[in-house]
């Protein structure tokens, strides 16, 4: 009975996508500590903050300080979004392990969220990996708006595996396949791993779900169907989406381990110290948190049965 | 290219499941026009009330009146819970299509919820199917807890599956399989659901799920590996839990038809019907619903791209 249980790979990004949405500026002490924590928890990678313009996300305008004062736990891969070149010296500068490069496969968006067209990220980008590639430092691509865009619709899978073909050429490590605005449904998202895995296998591949329409983990039961073996998740479900305002964001951490680790899989985290975590974030952010499995508990955390002087009413709940 | 899509049952329950757990009352007229617009969307099913003591359910005190005044749309079986004889007479006068009995298949939650041990209900609602299999209404009955109980834990299959034979042997038409705290989980779905369904093929068998833990539409495309085709669900997600303050209830009508449709199913449901007539919901109750579909809209809602003028800096999301 005592089955090995398969491998999953849980790559935690409230810090970066998290943070980088909310209104209050947190502290340097209280992302360092709280990415001290995270590194405790067993995540294979923690993506820890973003090189970019201090003008641009002034949310994360400390990302060299954060950099500098964690403390790095064996086994964790720290990975920084970096867009282009001078964000990859910074990034180099405080011995990242991985670079995050960014852009959408589809136009409007890419224009949307970069303010250029994807020829012009993607000229940007390769500059980036020719300098990272130097070195010793991985690099992943996040493709955003993989499962459909939401100002065109659906982008067709040969356009997102034909982005995909063009950074394998460059020779970048791995590609994260991102639903960036919760478009994805668990057939198209098993078809789409499925040729990403087929056709890519020396690729590390992830998929990045948010939980906008609430499918966030049928999805990732759908990607498992496909073999993926590894996943973007945001402790608290932290991160919104930006066109459908107080609507959830990244899928929830506690919740994709939560029910990862029910269905048999090993993913690493501890999930007792990843909800301590998680428990500490409204009070570092302001508000409360999407995450359902932080006042629900697990689903083995009981409950005493009430005294018989305390009963309602029969409730005929079902 | 023109597949059939296979056919799938959505049975609508948030003017029972729903209402029964709000603090204000919903005026009889408002219970009857949300009824009749929900009979016009295309459910299979609308649990319309209870036929419960008004004392224990004052929020469905008016059952009868809403029974006799709601206009029955054809082919939709209007079905009604009922706890015992009483209730059922009751429920007869009315000319219920159904009547869904309930019970617990843990000993605590029924003690907790229907303040009896499981064989004085079983007993109680032998009667009740005594009397009704004298007419020509069907007979459903909810078995809670089946995937779990907030107090005991873990329910072994062998004892729900041996609830359900009780029942089978009773002459019961339909089982419901209920989470209803949100402990069910996707392999423990599948599997359940394909002994149900290898055991009691003569039943027309049901799941229902909350969305507690997150997991209600993992656990829905789990049912439907094992060939479920029949989901209760809650317009809006009404319905809470009351073991998590705050949590998220019933898993979410119209969430669970987008998915579904999505994946190809033919679920009857207008969707377009059923969003308008659940924005018509925080009005109604006086709140807001946990419905992310509502915030977001479908997948194809598209969205203008952003003026030049009005641009953000680069956000970076992916």
């Amino acid at each position: 009975m005592s089955a090995i249980r398969p491998r999953l790979y849980i790559q935690e990004v409230a810090t970066r996508d998290g943070f980088q949405n909310e209104a209050r500026f947190i502290e340097t002490d209280d992302k360092v500590a709280l990415i001290d924590r995270l590194s405790a928890c067993g995540f294979a990678k923690i993506e820890v903050t973003s090189f970019t313009s201090p003008r641009a996300i002034p949310a994360l305008r400390d990302a060299e300080a954060v950099m500098h004062r964690i403390v790095r736990a064996p086994g964790v891969v720290y990975t920084v979004l970096v867009p282009n070149v001078r964000g990859a010296e910074r990034a180099l500068s405080c011995d990242v392990d991985e670079v995050n490069l960014v852009m959408s496969v589809s136009e409007s968006h890419n224009r949307a969220n970069l303010r250029m067209g994807r020829e012009e990220s993607f000229a940007q980008l390769r500059d980036v990996i020719e300098v990272v590639s130097k070195t010793r430092v991985a690099i992943n691509v996040s493709l955003s708006t993989a499962f459909g865009c939401p100002m065109e619709g659906d982008v067709p899978e040969d356009d997102v595996l034909g982005w995909v073909a063009r950074f394998a050429e460059l020779g970048v490590h791995g590609v994260t396949l991102c639903d960036t605005t919760g478009m994805a449904y668990p057939n198209q998202v098993r078809q789409l791993a499925q040729r990403t895995r087929a056709q890519f296998a020396q690729l590390e591949t992830t998929l990045h779900f948010h939980n906008t329409r609430g499918m966030a983990l049928a999805n990732t039961m759908a990607a498992l169907d496909a073999g993926i073996d590894r996943f973007d998740a945001s402790l608290g479900g932290l991160g919104g989406c930006p066109y459908a305002p107080g609507a959830t964001g990244n899928v929830c951490t506690e919740e994709l381990v939560h029910m990862l680790e029910l269905n048999g899989y090993d993913t690493g985290v501890d999930l007792t110290q990843a909800l301590e975590a998680s428990a500490h974030l409204p009070g570092l952010i302001g508000h409360d948190v999407p995450s359902q499995l932080l006042k629900a508990g697990r689903r083995l955390d009981l409950h005493p049965a009430p005294e018989a002087s305390e009963q309602r009413p029969p409730a005929s709940a079902h």
